[in-house]
């Protein structure tokens, strides 16, 4: 089993490592020494949310988002690329860049390459990921090739822009389900020399095979050297079929999001812990698990807290998936 | 200046203390663990809410209000008496108790007496209250009299009732702003003979002289050698009055509610945190504070939490708005 390591300023990411997701410089409903406890060497922060909110000059003025957010492991940020492409309306792309009305109060503005490069800069992240564009995996070969082509050159732009010393670049991966287009990207992107390459575009709502077919049969084209990050997936077993495959970086917002809304994960099966079959049930909600949550608390406590919607119910249910996506990651780093 | 401490089985509490307010067997937005980081002693329990949601019964079978909300020191649990005046409709008040309807789903109930000591039994609070009859400040003082001879059966009767060993109980003092009734019900509640008392009916609307003109008043006339409780107060100027006139313990929302509403309170003066001045503000809330967001976060960042509605805002608020409460009691437990 693959099983690196590299560091950043930051410290050192062990991999393979699942991130948790900071889309506005917090990870929802936990402290950055919650998200330490759980074991979390390094969150993500989403580009296009800090930029609208509070504003990347804002984090920057106040000494960047490590001292902004009191997180100070490594953080990556996406390129504000996808976000873009599944939040914001009336997009319009060109290849200059891509246009488009703020979910939040329906404002103009204009995203390039550069000015995602900007706004990570400014954030000062570890890791920087490249401004790709992210097409519906629905598309012809022909408009995915296109599509693929802009991400290419979205990409050199991207390169040539001078960052911080400390921040490193990921590359994205396009070309959606097409094996040759997709083996055509990594070797344009490997000549471009990344820091890092990323598989974009998947879990973007195709079948789970045509996903599962991707990573497998594209994996082996990234440099073994280099650190390989499959974006925003995915549940538990997705993790581990990536890991199979040679994934070494993983986030996604699915155990936070599942938390808020009572879906636990256990080594017993999953749990929705409204359920009434738990309103007396006196047991952890995991009894392999050594989390804050598991060690202090019964199904029954956690039921209640949902049930009467307290805020303490999505920090304890945080604290718990957290740990269990990161439990995962620390044993899949121990097999051989 | 008063200073006793009073030990319990799950701890001693050193006064004047202030109890955090734990409605739902959450101090809101709080683990115990930051609740404890932040220095409380102790924390106070609603009845009424427990006994709708999960059940006293549902909590005792699984080991009491302690193991069920991971709090290993003392826990008082009021009577059920003020929430039900407060919070329930359709009370039909009489001798023997009070029929209300639930403020959950309407459903019928009826507290008395025993059945209040009852359900403090099954939550193994460490501090019972009295069931007490909290009638409005503006009745004519013979309302109020025959209110009072109430409360004082009710005393009666929650003495007469068979607690768990370790459990102490408090009698309430009514009598509204009539201070011969006040007096006149501690010498009753004396007789009676409790483990400590409590001045009720206390910051319900009244004018703020009158709550401290009955407080100033009325507390030289409580027990030397029992612990004095001050109900529902207050803000800090109140409880550095309380505390003057020889108060021990105090209980508020206000610290917790008005956290989640974004006010906070700082050695220089108060704070609204969602005021476009923070939108850059690098200082922490109060530079005084030692508390776990004063070290680690901004005003600019805990600004940008509240703005973007996130969770760990009304964490972060909390944990400093109760570590300001719990170190002004401190402090005042300093002074001779």
């Amino acid at each position: 089993m693959r099983r690196i390591s590299f560091t950043t300023e930051h410290g050192t990411i062990e991999c393979p490592q699942f991130m948790p997701v900071g889309t506005q410089a917090t990870v929802k409903a936990l402290t950055p020494q919650q998200l330490k406890d759980a074991g979390a060497q390094t969150v993500l922060a989403n580009t296009y949310h800090l930029y609208l909110r509070p504003g990347h000059q804002t984090v920057e003025k106040l000494g960047g988002l490590h001292s902004f957010m009191g997180w100070d492991r490594p953080i990556l940020t996406d390129s504000g690329g996808f976000q873009v492409f599944s939040l914001a309306s009336l997009r319009k792309v060109t290849d200059a860049g891509v246009e488009f009305q703020s979910h939040l109060d329906g404002s103009r503005h204009f995203f390039s390459p550069e000015l995602s490069m900007e706004i990570q800069k400014s954030l000062g992240s570890d890791i920087v990921m490249a401004f790709d564009e992210c097409p519906p995996y629905t598309l012809d070969k022909k408009q995915i090739a296109q599509s693929m082509e802009r991400t290419l050159n979205w990409a050199k732009q991207c390169r040539n822009f001078k960052l911080k010393p400390h921040q490193k670049l990921f590359g994205i991966v396009q070309g959606g389900m097409f094996l040759d287009l997709r083996q055509e990207c990594i070797e344009k992107l490997i000549s471009i020399d990344f820091d890092g390459y990323a598989l974009g575009g998947l879990s973007i709502g195709e079948p789970i095979e045509q996903m599962y077919e991707v990573v497998k049969n594209v994996t082996p084209f990234l440099p073994e050297d280099k650190p390989r990050y499959l974006m925003g997936v995915g549940t538990p077993e997705d993790l581990i079929f990536g890991v199979k495959c040679g994934i070494d970086l993983f986030d996604c917002v699915m155990p936070t999001r599942n938390a808020r809304n009572g879906q636990l994960f256990a080594s017993t099966g999953k749990i929705n812990i409204k359920n009434a079959q738990y309103a007396e049930d006196p047991n952890p909600l995991d009894p392999k698990c050594n989390c804050y949550t598991c060690k202090n608390f019964s199904r029954a406590y956690l039921r209640h807290l949902y049930v009467a919607k307290e805020i303490l119910s999505a920090t304890l249910n945080s604290i718990h998936n957290i740990s269990y996506y990161l439990n995962l990651m620390k044993t899949l780093r121990t097999l051989d």
